[in-house]
């Protein structure tokens, strides 16, 4: 039996490298020509008869780096592929799955019918935005999860006396996950989002009088969301020590410089889009490519994946 | 019966609004938001029961371009628009008809699929670099050309000496459709690409000596095809007296600059993308907006769109 | 222009009439044959170039209900209707949006595709238990709400001190849109759901104490999260004065009898699904009809349905 | 290689039980629950990368097994099976092949898209009622038979002068195969049908007098067909020594008991659905197991099945 | 609004002019260039937004007629019709609906995939070989029947005495139907078909002794199965006094000159396909030209056609 | 690891029993029985869960060898094999790849959609008309390229002042690949079309004074495009001294008497399409036989094509 294959885009290759060294597979050799208008035209290596995963995060820069995708899946169906697995460590535009008001676009089917009509068989994704992206995909998806790793990490960040934090609703389930793992009880800040990049928190549930928190969220974008959530706590009357732990560090329009100005002790971070130099502040990465490298090896030896999934 | 409804996405939006104004009908209200992120949302307006026309050009940015057109057409479709068309006046990654080597992608039909995953019923496009565009496509696709308007315009700038001159192979059905119509002869440059934006002319076809030349192209990128075709006429000892005519004036990497140094007395454009300002050259831009509203409402009225085609 | 046409599946003839009524619309003959063995044959009535929209909730008897729509909405295919329209006003198997653990199916995602693959051109439901439905379908979604009617009827029992409450984390942004219609604070009982079946209510946020307390939901099945949610904010001190409101009384295994027992003053419920007959409690059904027949004039007559719309 | 796999739903969890054992190959544990508003939800064991065979015949509950048939199929097909072929001994709405009249559905082509678009790879069915189902179906079928086995049993029972009888015009073909296989001569009873469930019989064609017959024909449901055919024989002169063969023995509406009242002194049936207990008659089940077991053996391991064929 | 209109395909342009005459609509223009290596090129007319009918039946020269139709579909879709029916009134590979042995192809399917791949949105069909074809069919069809017309005209060519007598089994409810019609006995020929053009005629059911036969059948090819049923029918005794008529008279390999030895005063024949010239029998053609007519005008009024369609 | 298997249709039986013996494989047995009206139904024998090759080129005959093309695949994937490559060196209809008039059909999209819908999962053509048709279908393309080959043949009729001449500007690309391959200058001839089988040359690219020339063409067809050829290369004073060479010799309409009038000295043809006897001339047919053979077995054992395909 062949290896798997590991074919990196142009979005995180230090990942799709990481995942091949963990798996001793030769990675796929890619190059990927940008023309002076922009366009793209990737070249992929020898791939015919090869079940192929293609990694490429869709985070900032997320256009490029969907049509990217859709072009290497492209490639890699004309060259032979047996099976194409779309691995999107961050899937952007998760958070259009549904519309909110008349006239929006679903974005989340939009972005999943493209990868589809561009030869993906399957595809594996990290704590998505919203976990029913299964539901919308027409090819399967594995849904991994990135909190028992870095739930790892964060045990020896936690007293006894800690407290995990949910920022809004939509974190409950993965708070409820590091609660499980960390063995810590779990309070929610709910807040109602204004617009897309502002928010307003409004109230807490849950005591964290006088106990460390330890926020999470599966992605940090503006890190505007972490900022009203510690400002709740703070008032709230938690003590000032705070962790932060997200799975996706988008860290778009100077998050790192905003969440500076909080009494961070420890921000930790998976990698699934390349991770931003955090220079003020306590600054942990966890990689996800043992994560990646584990379900691919499972999905290409026939395997259930059951201890790797994200908890819905 | 209704009238036609066009909707214009960020690319060229003053392209729509002059369809909009020459059907004499509303444009469709479109907002995009851009998170910070990168995603993009689009809201549009109400087009219950209508025929739809989005027009957007897939010009540079093509990606960004691409992405927001797929996210306009599902939003039209979700919010029950009778018959979506998608009018791309230049249709990115046409060039990517076909692999040139092993492991490549074929990004027109990339493009192709996409649109017909996200809800295109149909397209409209204008001079494509691959008429045989409508065979990659699913859906129907009406082809029009800018030639007779820019032939028109050239007809007072084309002495009766002159040449029409194809800058290379691919262009020749193009340049026979200007020498039809402007009763010129018409010279080959046959070149050989080196590269996707480096090229190497290498020889002339026909009589240009002492003559002017008038290059056409469907479309200008870097303008390294125009500059490599000046050389060659001059070096064949046509007269220093040249005018140059595209359709898509893509303009990247200082293609204005690079043109302004060679003996050129007309730079004429269409604007199916959105025009750069050229100072140093005498230039003058002709809008394809009259072309799509009349096409528009022959679609809309179901006429026959016969003199509005391209000359394959 | 022809009218709108409505056939109801035998799910809930009562409610198909009552929308043919308030239309003024002469409904669609409909006649389902049940063999011995349990096979469904409908022959429908004269639909050619009629746009059709086919009533049939998929409650309790879910699967026969969705076979029964799968046949009904393929005749109207095979009749000639111009548009079909599934107007399914509980949609079953909603909350199969996910996999929660290795090896399940995803109901709602297979319901959707099996709509379509029988001829459905457009769904409408009213408040899904999961509002990303859209997302799943492939063919577009109108995703009504019934809150604004029972909150209408909920204004003359809601004294000034009365809280809404959501009896767990899923049910928020519903009892968020009561909470805004009423102009009442919003508490949240968060439970863990031990099995399909059984709850086990946890916590309340919010405070409740000495408070009337009226527990909303998009749907009540066997009355165990209501029962759980009461029993929780009476240890909370809440008033013995409860009203409860659902958009689908589903009502199964003994429902009724199970919330008699419990401090209720109001149960109101819409009927999406045929509604019980409940005689031990103080009991009123809004019905939605009039929701449905406006948005089928809306659908029909090329309007926006803003106004009827799930806040999602 | 690897061993096929036989998964059971719960419409005849002994049949692929005894194919598992036929087979010597372990089956695919599967739990079905069932909510108490009627949704199922099926868990399937370690099915990634196998070749997945799902026994379920659709009889009578015709609706609950075919649903809980495509949510077993969505679950492989997540569950990452490598092929998913549905084995469906009896084909329900089978006999929806065309419409007789306006209005009405074509229940066959529904419910194989419905399998189809849940995901099933190819189907294999026994003694379907259409033997064009597979030009119905867009995936592979293999019509398997069941007149050998069940004619292997008649040969004890089929005296000199026996007489084989296709009690309608619609299964002559399978009475021929019976008739060739046995070595006796064919009469044919033509009927009018006048509803779904009553029958009419007119016509004798063929010399019975004085002798045994046996009454062959795929299915037997409410057993109207055979009482009305016993009656045509009796007046006809057949000796009142009759035995009756059947594929599919659906037995509704208490078909034994009126089977009962009829001069039968053999009814032989196979075991495509679970077989009623059946007491007041000579009664005898042959299993399909060994059948099922042959042709999923010859399809795992890449040979032709033609023995085992239907003669159409 | 406005009529439909009808294109005729090369195959029979006589039926499409003569349903243009009867509808009193222009037919659309149509030229098709035939190749000197056999390529055919259509070109049609203006069918822009226009309810296109395209009459093409496949009959002798079938693969020929069927690829000119998959042409003339695809030349509609993309000149812009808004709906187009494929008419074939002959519909050929309608036998090969099942394999018969393995390894065969189902040419029925095939021919219908490729119809609806190619645009189709519709067929209607007359007397199919297979009533089921419907259920094969991905698109709506129309099944239309040519019986009553030529019962119609058998009329008075049915003495009291006659008898309606089926060729063979697959033609019974055909034959019932002419039987119901003309108000006479039906009698039925079994035969063991031993090639696809040799027949073994071997049994007749019902009595003629002394009667004139009408012999009814969908279709005639070589007319070995009218012959052979004429010397069973002979052989038992029937008058020497036969009628004979079919809804496609193929009348290949000489039928014509095998039908004039045999003691037939009637031929009569519908016109789904050009009908030979037959000079040596009494010989009879009956245009279904108003019934395509009239179907057509029933769709495209949106009325329903119950009273032309085939009694399956 | 199984043998690739390789099944022909009755267009060219003698190349693939050629492919199969090159590489010791038996092919797949292959009845095509054809009925008098003209129907054709393949019988294949064994390929359950075998990589299929079916050879068929869709040369003059085009229409018939296409429809069977389609029941052969159709055939294979109903008899279960594993993965279905269409080989069709030559591959008919290519020439029909836009409208180049409103109202026509495009052809080459009409037989890939056919392809696909009948279960083709991949192509390999020789030297299509249009390299882009690999763009246009559904499925991936392998397109390879027989100037190598044909090349190779000619080294020893190139004397160093030959000069390899392209009869169209449509050949350019394949005559510099014969160019590139054989150190030799490529001259143009420009002509226009008049009609599909006439043309008229116009005008020489290059410089044949005296010298040996080689025209190379994709396809023969009349010969009327070679014989305007010559006519244009001795007006140009070429040397009486003329080498022909194509990869499809079609040879219709008498093609080999209209090249016998002319100065060939040899006439180079590959066999896609069964090659004509031609006497009058010195003639040379180059087998493709190896070049499919060598493409089979690197894609049935998952190796690069890179040197055989075509040069686009």
């Amino acid at each position: 039996m062949t290896n798997p294959r590991i074919l990196s885009g142009t979005a995180h290759p230090a990942l799709g490298d990481a995942v091949s060294e963990a798996l001793g597979t030769e990675p796929v050799e890619c190059e990927v020509e940008r023309f002076p208008d922009g366009e793209l035209r990737p070249a992929v290596g020898h791939v015919r008869g090869e079940d192929v995963y293609v990694v490429q995060p869709t985070g900032p820069g997320v256009n490029e780096h969907l049509v990217e995708l859709l072009l290497l899946l492209d490639a890699c169906r004309r060259a032979g592929a047996r099976r194409i697995t779309a691995v999107v460590p961050y899937f952007g535009y998760a958070r259009q799955d549904r519309r909110t008001r008349s006239g929006q676009s679903v974005g989340a089917r939009v972005a999943l019918d493209a990868l589809t009509a561009a030869g993906a068989d399957r595809l594996v994704v990290i704590d998505p935005h919203t976990p029913a992206l299964e539901a919308m995909s027409s090819v399967p998806v594995e849904t991994l999860s990135a909190v028992p790793l870095l739930a790892d990490t964060l045990t020896g960040h936690a007293p006894e006396t800690a407290v995990v934090v949910s920022p809004d609703l939509g974190a409950v389930k993965l708070a409820e996950h590091y609660g499980a793992l960390l063995g810590r009880p779990v309070a929610v800040v709910r807040k109602t989002r204004l617009s897309g990049s502002d928010v307003q928190a409004e109230e807490l549930i849950g005591d964290v009088t006088g106990r460390p928190a330890m926020i999470v969220d599966d992605m940090i974008s503006t890190g505007g969301t972490v900022e009203a959530a510690v400002q709740v706590l703070l008032a709230h009357g938690a003590a000032p020590d705070i962790t932060v732990a997200t799975t996706h560090p988008l860290f778009v329009d100077r998050a790192p410089d905003r969440l500076a100005r909080l009494p961070i002790n420890l921000l930790l971070v998976a990698d699934t889009v390349p991770p931003a130099h955090v220079r003020t502040l306590p600054y942990r990465v966890r990689t996800v490519a043992p994560l990646i490298a584990e379900a691919v090896a499972l999905l290409h030896g026939g395997e259930p994946l059951d201890t790797l999934l994200m908890r819905g």
